[in-house]
Formats: C-alpha cells, sequence, structure tokens
C-alpha cells in the first residue's frame, strides 16, 4: 500500500492504472477509522482494481464553533487498518494541498436538500462538502466513490451533485456499520464517557422500535412521538427526529418507504443515526 | 466531422481515443461562430489529437430580460465552417439533454471576480457559465479547453474554477479575433444596423488610443476619461469604461500591465472589448 501527501504524487501513482484503463475505486474520509470505513474499503475492494483512500480533515466543512481542531488524528492507525482491508493508495494531504495558498473563490451548493435536517445547526456544512468532495473526485477522477449511508443526508447530497454537474462517477451508498448493541459506528462515538456509551443504543432501538410500530400501523406522528420521549427519557438533547422520503422530501405519513432520522446530543457529544422502513405496499 | 446530441453518443465517440489516451482538445460555444470561434479551434487543432466543439445555447447564463430566446441558432452553418477547420466532433445537444428533466439543485459560483464589470450587470450570468462550463468540462474530460480572450472576465473565471476545483484541464486563453476596421467579433454584431456597424470600431480605436497614451506617460483615470468621451461622442451609451490587473485586481494608476475594459450598448446591442496594456518597468 503507497501512501501519498501531494496531489503530483497521487496523479503519478495513479498512471499506469489509468493507462491500463483499471477501475478506481474511491473511499474519501476524514479518518479515524472504523468498521464503518473499512465496510467502504471492502465494498471498494470487490468492485474495482484499485482503491483509494483520502485522509482529509476538511477545515471549510466545520463551523466556528465545531470541533476541527480536536478531530481526531489517528494516520499511523489508520494506515494499518487499511492495508488490512487491502487498500492500494492512501492520499493524505495537507490543508496547505488541498486549498493552496491563494485564495479560493468558488463555493458550490446544494440547495433544498441541504436546507435540512443536519444543514439547518450547520450552516455552510455540506457546501465545504460538496467542494472538497469536488476536489477529491477530480483528482482522483474514480469510476466509484463509496459513502456511508450513516451519513444518509451527505451521501443524497453527493448524489445530487454528482448528477447536477455529470460527473462520470457512479456513488455507492454502503449500509450503516452498528456495534453489537446497535449503536452506528462513528468516529465520534469516541468523545463518549463511558456512562453515556451505555445510554447511546437507545437511539437503534428507538429506531427499531419505531420500524415495528409504522409497519403494525401506527401513525407517523405518534411513532416520531415515541422516539423523541424515548431519547428523551434517557437524557439525550434532541437535535431533531423527522421522517423524509428517500430523496429527502418531507412525508406526512407512512404510504410509501421513509428514512426515519435522529440527531442528538449526548454529553457534549452529537450523534445522527437513520434507519430506511419499507413500506409494503 | 462527427455531430453528436447525446451526452452518451458523445461519450461513445470519444471512447477509443480516450482507450488510446490522445490528448482532447474542447471549445464551448453558443454556435452562430465566427473567425474568434475558428481561431480557437484552429489553436486546438495544433495542440490536440482530438477536437471537441460544443454548441449549447445554456438558458441558465442569460437573465430574465436577455437575448436567449433570440440568441442565434445557425447549427447547419457552423457545422460546415467547423468541419472546414478540422474539428473533429460537434456536441449539440438539447437544453433537455444538458439539464435533464429533474430540477438542478447544485450551484456554483465564483465570488469577488464576478461581482465586477459584465458580473455588476448581468446578476447569475457567471454562476450559469460556471455551472455549464463544468458541467461540459466532465462530459467531456478534455486534457486542454480553449476560451477567447475577449469575453476576458469569462476566461479569469473559468481559470479560478479549474484551479479552485482541481480540474485536470488545461485552460488556454486564445486572443480576440478582429474585423480589418478593429472591431472585436462578436456573435451580437449582426445584431447591428449598417450605420452602427460603421460606428463601432471607436471602441477599438478608443482602446488602442488609450495604449498609446497610458505607455506616453498619461495618468490612468484621465485616459479613461477619454474613452468615455469618444464613446458617448460617437452614440455609444456607456455600461463601463474600467481598467483591472490581468488577474482582475482593481488598479488606480499605470505602474504595471493593465487591462482595460469597455462594455457600451449601441442601439439595442451590447458590445464588450478589451486590450491589455504592457507596462515597460
Amino acid at each position: 500500500m503507497k501512501t501519498e501527501t501531494t496531489i503530483q504524487g497521487l496523479t503519478a501513482s495513479l498512471s499506469p492504472a489509468r493507462s491500463s484503463r483499471k477501475s478506481i475505486g474511491f473511499i474519501p474520509t476524514m479518518g479515524n477509522l472504523h468498521q464503518g470505513h473499512l465496510n467502504l474499503v471492502r465494498e471498494a475492494r470487490k468492485l474495482c482494481d484499485v482503491v483509494v483512500v483520502s485522509i482529509f480533515v476538511n477545515p471549510i466543512q466545520f463551523g466556528p464553533n465545531e470541533d476541527f481542531d480536536n478531530y481526531p488524528r489517528t494516520l499511523e492507525q489508520d494506515r494499518h487498518l487499511l492495508a488490512e482491508v487491502g487498500c492500494d493508495i492512501v492520499f493524505a494531504p495537507s490543508v496547505e494541498q488541498m486549498y493552496g495558498k491563494q485564495p479560493r473563490l468558488t463555493n458550490i451548493s446544494v440547495s433544498d436538500i441541504t436546507n435540512d435536517l443536519c444543514g439547518l445547526q450547520r450552516p455552510g456544512h455540506f457546501d465545504g462538502v460538496a467542494v472538497v468532495v469536488t476536489k477529491l473526485f477530480n483528482i482522483v477522477q474514480p469510476n466509484f466513490a463509496f459513502f456511508g449511508q450513516k451519513d444518509y443526508q451527505q451521501l443524497a447530497v453527493i448524489k445530487q451533485l454528482v448528477r447536477d454537474l455529470n460527473m462520470a462517477i457512479e456513488v455507492i451508498g454502503v449500509p450503516i456499520a452498528r456495534a453489537e448493541d446497535g449503536l452506528a459506528l462513528s468516529s465520534r462515538n469516541g468523545y463518549l464517557s463511558e456512562q453515556d456509551r451505555q445510554t447511546a443504543p437507545v437511539i437503534y432501538k428507538s429506531l427499531k422500535t419505531a420500524e415495528h410500530d409504522l409497519q403494525a400501523g401506527q401513525a407517523l406522528s405518534e411513532v416520531l412521538a415515541q422516539i423523541r420521549a424515548s431519547l428523551t427519557d434517557a437524557g439525550l438533547v434532541i437535535d431533531y427526529v423527522e421522517a423524509r422520503s428517500p430523496m429527502l422530501q418531507k412525508v406526512d405519513q407512512f404510504d410509501q418507504d421513509v428514512v426515519l432520522f435522529v440527531a442528538a446530543k449526548l454529553g457534549k457529544t452529537r450523534l445522527i443515526d437513520n434507519l430506511q422502513v419499507k413500506h409494503s405496499a
């Protein structure tokens, strides 16, 4: 496995693969990798000749009061994990390598689906994601790109971006990896106190209960209220508990597949999760 | 020369060239081609193995009161001209082919250098240009792209866009093609009455006089005032007469290379021109 820290180095490393028309799979990450990320690499490994993982904590997707400086940076550990699951090239550029010395004047924004859910609490976040992903796509020029369904809204934004701008990339969403107790894996789980870590699985449990209740005929509004009550009772501070269509349109009732979305704070740590509930028409 | 009207058809036509790693040169146009465009094709022909020209009147770069509906569409004539100068593939998609049936949610904006000169009178214009050029770049995936220096601000915006988003494309600016009397060639010149066509070369003449006066030591502000006076005397209605650095920064005096910019209306037709004036340090 190679590690490249410059665009020039990466381009040189990828040149033979490109010349021989090998398929390139790409997973953009911010590092501090867990099984969720490694599942993305395993999926890429199945489908692609060459697998590239980027590790870059992207400053422009963090708000002024967010955790950019404290975001965990664990490059050596990440490299070991990536080598084990068959990654070919790690791209770990500096901020200067990605953004240069001259000011960036170009912004990309995806409207409507970013002014909702996580986008409401994090103004500019998805613009920052759209810019860095576009830059990385242009640098790596992959055939396939893999994103986790845990960041469901991010996945939807990337799919929209790729479609709207005719990028020649197939975006693949990979199911959420969970701990045995159901907690969705996240780099931020490491911030949880031991006690909060015991509490956190209530999110997934309340989503699974909601799935059951919806499929048993309970009204969507009631089911959402029950999720809210369960989380509040367990001591979480809710940011949102919402239902949307798979394409992130608002829904009033369970008359099609819906995705249930939760974002809540436990201590100082913001956790998100989601569950797609199938409607049997 | 092939003509393709769909993205799929173009991709198929370009596939052999891509497989054999031939260099692809691309010239995006709105059609109604004149010698200015053909010069771009000639430049591409010198430098690239395969030359692609797109002809697409892009609705999203026209304002509500601009001339989208009346913009001249002369595909057959354009195809003949392109065949003569050695274009390999013409890409002439419909609006639906480019923008699809589902709404576009993604916007791209380049700040600062678009809030100036033509951008002030045409809000959203350069956003529309940035989006369509990004789409076309992603569809064609050229190695080189050619733009005329007549639309100097557009060329600067595209260069900034390509740099900011790490597009793997070299953008090449080609000098303005002019009629024998100096009028910069433009599709919009066809709108001029016979009398206005006689008047229009005053723009270039005033720019050349300004160049001479600047290099002879006259103050920049005076020279700009003289251009304004010449144009107004000739019956043009000035939109702007400005000087900027080659990177479009404001300048107060002629102590470096400057670009002189003119936009003015003659009858109902808006004409633009520019001239780079060298400073001998």
